[in-house]
């Protein structure tokens, strides 16, 4: 072994090598500044994907996602436990791109979840950001890719909706739960083409409320309509299932949950399914094309804002604010001018 | 007048002067099927800014956004009555970025605004997409253009909440309105930031609940805190009022609205310090250059979904997938390809 600096390694790389070290021995501090760094994109996001080049990624990545007060989180907590319980690490990114008006409701999702806040074997951080348009579905791509180099067995990322946001982020997971609750009635009737777009598993959470009969029998009469056509034998059918997790906040002794198992059965089953039908190389390859594609996005929006950008983007505002000029002519010139060189 | 086709103007040309003619005169139909070309993106939109090329643009744009709950739709619904009392041509537009999940309530939102639906003066849609980043915003701002190049006098932009989208929705105002209501408390705290960032007026609404007081004194000092630093004569001070907006479908007798006309005087106030700090033709060089910077991210991801650009990310993707690459290095060599020609 040639320990003497690499060409390619200088003071930086050096950083990140001993911070991804600290990482897999199990320092949250050490992960937090990763995803930190992540987060701040540029050089330094770089310098963390370039550190993780060529560790295997094992995790299972979870999508979570429902309105807001469907349970989400105390579901999240609920699933932290059995995970646990077959000895699996988890992580949670909890991702919220309406974030700072929601703040405050993420901040107490996340000390719900703290059950599990002093298991080393658990990971929660909340990922939000104000800024560029896509960095926060490319910042949650880098920290479950991240999470998963260093060697978390599950990673289970959380949002609200299925916006364009929203989406982004969850095309990462291999299995995407959809999260609902009874009586959402019209909710559900608008949500349903985005739904069926994205759900590998539909779940009515708090099904000891009244009108979960209505809301099952609603879901699968949509999942019906959705297989409409030829039987595909290979296609996956979205289950319906129904759960009660309870905060154990709010009820400390009972901790009744239900269904939870069978949540689980279907996401290994799932799990299962994509092995057969797509195997986790191509799955591996998906990711990658949706992490590669925020990023470009990502790129050109940092050309944007560098001097040269500004100043080719003032032009074409000047341009366009006088008549001499549409938006969209303006626009092909600015972006053949930044990258064309 | 050479009344010989132009070369640039072909069928489809033709038939956006006719619609555009037809919104000018005030037809629904026509302004709502420029909408539909505008959010469906591409060549149509792009037919739409070429035919609007010219035209004088005198609308005074208002950004109102803020947590679900605060009653954004009541307050314009009451906005709009003032406006219309002053024969002032109002537009709105509902962005709902977090949609189908919340398709819902935006449809009740608009319902409640009916109180106009029969105006002629009036016009009212919703914004939504599930499509690609920034395609929204993008859409947003053609619209607020083609409202403003047909002779509406006030076009309205509601939102929720401050994040990424948001903000890229907002930028294409002159002046913004963040709507609160008492007792959020935490929610403020966490919205701070977001909110001095972008808000021009600050508006307490349900003002005749429990804790407005406090609410106010809240965002006075916030507003306080944000002006640390030297005074500045040139800028503008947010002010923070409170407003009753009561929904005519609860309270159909009393319809009791307070504070409606100190908010108009405060838009007013706020175009006002525009007008003499930056100018009309800077703020519309300002707008603008959002709606270019949208156009161009959109633009880079049409690319990147067209044959060739399916291609080489698939590359890329696999490339990364089987450790060759990082993601970073990948992103770069995707976009100077794609572009670099």
């Amino acid at each position: 072994m040639d320990e003497g600096p690499a060409p390619a390694a200088g003071p930086p790389g050096d950083r990140v090598a001993a911070l991804i070290g600290g990482a897999v021995g199990g320092s949250v501090r050490a992960i937090a500044r990763l995803i930190s760094m992540i987060e701040s994109g540029g050089d330094a996001a770089a310098g963390v994907a370039a550190g993780l080049l060529g560790r295997p990624r094992g995790a299972t990545v979870l999508g979570i996602t429902g309105p807001p007060g469907v349970g989400k989180s105390t579901l999240i907590t609920a699933l932290i436990g059995r995970y646990r319980s077959r000895a699996a690490r988890v992580a949670v990114l909890a991702v919220d791109p309406s974030s700072p008006f929601s703040g405050g409701a993420l901040l107490g999702d996340r000390v719900r979840m703290n059950e599990h806040g002093t298991d080393p074997g658990v990971f929660i951080r909340s990922m939000s950001s104000r800024g560029e348009l896509g960095g926060l579905s490319t910042a949650t791509a880098g920290a479950a890719d991240l999470l998963s180099a260093i060697g978390f067995d599950v990673v289970i990322v959380e949002t609200v909706g299925v916006g364009q946001n929203e989406v982004a982020v969850l095309r990462l997971a291999d299995t995407v739960l959809v999260v609902l609750s009874p009586g959402l009635g019209d909710g559900i009737q608008a949500a349903k083409a985005g739904i069926l777009e994205i759900a590998d598993v539909l779940v009515v959470n708090k099904a000891d409320r009244e009108g979960v009969a209505t809301t099952v029998r609603d879901l699968k009469s949509m999942v019906a309509l959705g297989r409409s056509g030829a039987a595909d034998a290979g296609r996956w059918r979205i289950p319906v299932l129904t759960t009660v997790a309870v905060d154990r906040a709010t009820d400390p002794d009972g901790a009744e949950r239900a269904g939870i198992d069978r949540l689980l059965d279907a996401v290994d089953t799932h799990r299962q399914h994509l092995d057969r039908h797509e195997g986790a190389d191509a799955r591996a390859v998906r990711r990658a094309e949706a992490a590669v594609e925020a990023l470009v996005l990502q790129r050109l929006q940092a050309a944007l804002h560098a001097p040269a950008g500004r100043e080719s983007l003032a032009r074409a505002a000047t341009e366009v604010a006088a008549g001499g000029a549409d938006t969209h002519t303006a626009a092909d010139r600015v972006l053949r001018g930044l990258i064309g060189g």
